[in-house]
């Protein structure tokens, strides 16, 4: 079973060994799991700006197409909510029916990050609604993780926010996506 | 053609008024506007959290199936980018091969705004890339937009941006989703 490790762990200085560090922990639990790394495409930098973010997206719904499911690091970012590009192929895989798995190392609600934004970077026009439910993001975020991938989006289960780059969540949630999925053959 | 009309602007304190109004330019142009307005659900309010957002979300895929387009808000929302469920419907839209077409309304580059972001709210860790490319966001929406839909994400064609809630540029979006994909024929 191939995973595909989405998340904006791409733009971590250390890519390369993060995504090292999660492909060794779904080999762990029988998960092959690729990441969408952009340091594989070796012409890249030469490429003009229109062609380069071309090549990107075509290598990873190349990735995705070849996954059977989605690990998805939905760690807020630079937002009240998680990384765009991992919610549109968190929706991709919903879309086609294949089984999505996410996690985030934030243990706050959203509409708590929701408020905490207003107060540092007001909105466009007054009256915008803050989305409550007690949720840890956006309602089609939850639901896309707990209607696609038949569990609840895993957080840090001592209620405790971890390090943007932590890995312990994401190894709760591939361990649960293993058990879901391979009945924890993998163990 | 029954046409999503996914967006933050169930977030707006007129939320109803901006709805009808979308659905009124969409006749224009022989395309029938579905929004998904909470206020349909009558009982919402007397749901427990736990329960309310999942009638939220069954009701917003129920309108998403009976769908055959959509045309997507991606103006930034409290973020670097469009609103996190939004994003989750696109994704879902192009792994249903279903045709994406979607609008905003800044004008300013992805980049521009990650950087004012990181100025008024540092990154979790230092070191994560700001991602380039001259996008109005990241490339996984101009992606989608681009490759589902077959248009670029619509800009504000004189290069100011507008209101968060002005509805010129989703006109120009759905004059353009009309044509490329009726041929015009509601005109």
């Amino acid at each position: 079973m191939k995973a595909y490790l989405a998340g904006p762990d791409v733009f971590l200085p250390h890519a390369v060994a993060n995504a090292a560090a999660k492909i060794a922990i779904c080999a762990k639990y029988g998960i092959q799991g690729l990441a969408p790394l952009n340091e594989e495409i070796g012409a890249l930098a030469a490429l003009p700006d229109e062609e380069a973010w071309r090549v990107i997206y075509g290598k990873d719904i190349a990735m995705m197409q070849e996954c059977d499911i989605i690990i998805a690091n939905l760690t807020p970012f630079r937002s009240t909510s998680a990384d765009a590009g991992t919610l549109i192929e968190v929706g991709w895989f919903l879309g086609q029916s294949k089984p999505v798995f996410g996690y985030s190392n934030s243990a706050e609600p959203f509409a708590t990050r929701s408020h905490f934004y207003l107060s540092a970077i007001a909105d466009p026009i007054p009256g915008l609604a803050v989305e409550g439910f007690g949720l840890p993001d956006n309602l089609m975020i939850a639901g896309a993780v707990a209607y696609g991938g038949g569990l609840a989006l895993t957080l840090p289960a001592d209620g405790v926010s971890r390090a943007f780059d932590a890995l312990d969540v994401f190894e709760t949630c591939t361990e649960a996506a293993a058990a879901k999925l391979l009945g924890g053959k993998g163990r």
